[in-house]
């Protein structure tokens, strides 16, 4: 199941960015499960990772390869994702793996090692099957090239229980140059990202000083994949890598940032969203919504633990305007001196709570209309200040639990 | 579903303590939905009440209530308790309700309005069904006893979604008299207690001073309620009582306070774990033991990390020993500087994880061996200290969304 239309965009080449996919037998016969990203000489590249303690071989290997880039001035020319196996809770094994692969690569490539930086997605604990992944990179390498078609190919050979691929693309005009920004994501499950995201892969022919293009990753993906919950499991393997080639227009000024940034957070907020409505049995996509909060954090811990209350998204689920969990919900949500009093709840348009209790005038009819929705936007006035937060969410539902319950059977 | 066998425990009587109950019609006809608990005269009462800042009208008058009579120096004689509705969100209303149940209790019996204490647990949202819950208080009144049927009939008419009742029972010796500790409890989803439980009354014949009375249903109840889980959720209604009547042994000299508070621990700890294995849709009872930890704080956060995992729960449910979900789920709780070599996972007596992966010797077949019994532990060893904690919880089933997703239809 997912929710809304699948809807994978064009996506204009980059110049110098072409990408390669292999059915290398990893994950199953007859499906893409390796992908290649040739980036040109002298892109910059800024990356964002998991914060769970134990993370996979691939970010260890990935952070390594990048901080030694930049030591000696250079950049990585190659990403390498293979889905299927996480390379997770595998030891000194996992991470001679992820190096061989890299060192394979580099050799076919010609570049070196620390060029190329890894990602695995898929399950967690297995020995990453380095004869099929090994076989597999030449025929990555191979089949690369720059157009639509290889770019949705890509999306397609990231995904792990994802029922389609995720793609997002703006372009605008910076000074007198178009800018373009392409990106592709994965994700579905254990999906709580936390200073990262599941696996994503932006790319710009804009040129950005390193410095300025990690900032703005950092900032763009904290108000997008930093956003989203689908259970409020935070996953070993989360990644998220932005590119600037710099074939393009420069960004540099404050006006050339801020047009930027606003374009840059459309693809990210866009990719992170088509990872909710592809939650693993959602049915339903749902936006909260935190406003008048004393800070940013507040906002932020009130949205999650409505996000994750199971009683609220069965409820959901069920298309039951079960008020009285979204209440006791935000009630239980870590925030000093809470005067629920203040605190005002509208399901879209139609407001469900105040005075600290069920809204005057509300009717079960009005607040189900709502709750039937593909969509909707669950509003929680705190009454206490002025910060704000939205964060992104689906349901739980019985295909939740069967995908979960099945996954490695 | 639930899991083990169903077991209500012969309960001797407390001279004094009667329990009546009726089928007033709230929740549904033909089910007992009213009890009413009298307490004789000089019982000392403590309670802990739900930290939900959306607490329960009724949370809120026996609060009052108890603080009166302790201003007066007089102490409560009934517990009055509805299922059916938490008469929870219902501002003013709610609170008028509540205290006009507590009013006409008073008249009936003739004591005064704040020697009876309110207590409501079921839907959120709804108004309280006045008319049915007063005209059912005689029927209750008059068929108070204090016999093994009386706390049985009670435990029964005070559930919800429980598809059973749940009582304890301990005697011991202090001094050269038999104390006794009788005990029924309610819960089975929005269990996430926070300094309190769902509805608990515990009630036993020991003499013991109010302050100490305090302390010791404190003590109890952070190492049972407040470490028991189904889903996460708060409820608006959480309570639990300890009454003494002081008919019996004085408890007051250190050691008679340790063998009462031994024997209290063990009521508890029954209670709450009864609520686990009657956990909505509950197929397994988990028992998650964190040990050398730093303190207690950090080992109690470990544990709720991996006990809420939507993905460990849908694993247990699959008797699946998916065991890198619960090493991401270890690696993402908030414990500073974690190093997760030291790490050391264990199922019951299967180890999983060591050194930072799958242990050595491990098979699939001796995981999947324990995931398959109804009964197992998961012990997570940090490595970093000397304090533990134990928490309980249940899986996540179709049965769970199934429960929750039609609960109001």
């Amino acid at each position: 199941m997912a929710v809304g239309q699948s809807h994978f965009p064009d996506m204009p080449p980059l110049e110098g960015v072409c990408l390669g996919t292999a059915m290398a037998g990893i994950k199953k016969a007859g499906r893409r499960d390796l992908v290649v990203i040739e980036l040109p000489e002298g892109a910059r590249v800024a990356g964002v990772f998991t914060r769970n303690a134990f993370c996979a071989a691939p970010v260890t290997v990935a952070r390594e390869h990048l901080e030694r880039c930049q030591a000696q001035g250079t950049a990585p020319r190659y990403l390498l994702i293979n889905t299927g196996n996480a390379n997770a809770g595998t030891g000194q094994t996992g991470l001679r793996d992820a190096r061989q692969s890299c060192a394979e690569l580099a050799r076919l490539a010609s570049v070196t090692e620390e060029a190329v930086l890894p990602f695995s997605t898929g399950v967690i604990g297995e020995p990453l099957p380095m004869s099929a992944l090994l076989a597999g990179l030449p025929d990555a390498l191979h089949n690369r090239a720059s157009d639509d078609a290889a770019w949705k190919s890509a999306g397609e050979g990231i995904l792990t229980t994802d029922t389609r691929p995720k793609g997002a693309s703006v372009s605008v005009e910076i000074g007198s140059q178009q800018v373009t920004i392409n990106g592709i994501a994965k994700g579905s499950g254990m999906i709580k990202p936390d200073m990262a995201t599941m696996l994503g892969f932006v790319v710009t022919d804009a040129a950005i000083e390193q410095t300025l293009l990690e900032r703005l990753l950092r900032e763009t993906v904290d108000r997008s994949f930093n956003c989203i919950t689908v259970d409020s499991d935070t996953s070993t393997n989360d990644a998220c890598m932005l590119v600037a080639t710099g074939r393009g227009a420069s960004v540099s000024s404050e006006d050339e940032v801020a047009v930027f940034r606003n374009a840059l957070q459309r693809v990210m907020t866009e990719l992170a969203q088509a990872i909710i409505r592809d939650g693993e049995g959602a049915t339903k996509f749902v936006t909260l919504q935190v406003n008048e909060a004393k800070n940013r954090e507040e906002a932020l811990a009130v949205a999650f633990t409505v996000a994750h209350s199971p009683l609220v998204k069965t409820a959901l689920y069920a298309s039951d305007a079960n008020w009285g969990r979204i209440l006791a919900a935000v009630g239980r949500a870590p925030v000093d001196e809470f005067d629920v009093e203040r605190v005002v709840i509208d399901l879209d348009d139609v407001r469900l709570v105040e005075n600290g209790g069920r809204a005057q005038g509300y009717s079960e009819e009005a607040g189900s209309a709502v709750m039937a929705r593909d969509e909707l936007t669950i509003r929680i006035n705190l009454g206490r200040g002025e910060e704000n937060a939205t964060v992104w969410t689906s349901d739980l539902s019985h295909d939740y639990v069967s995908i979960n319950a099945d996954y490695r059977s």
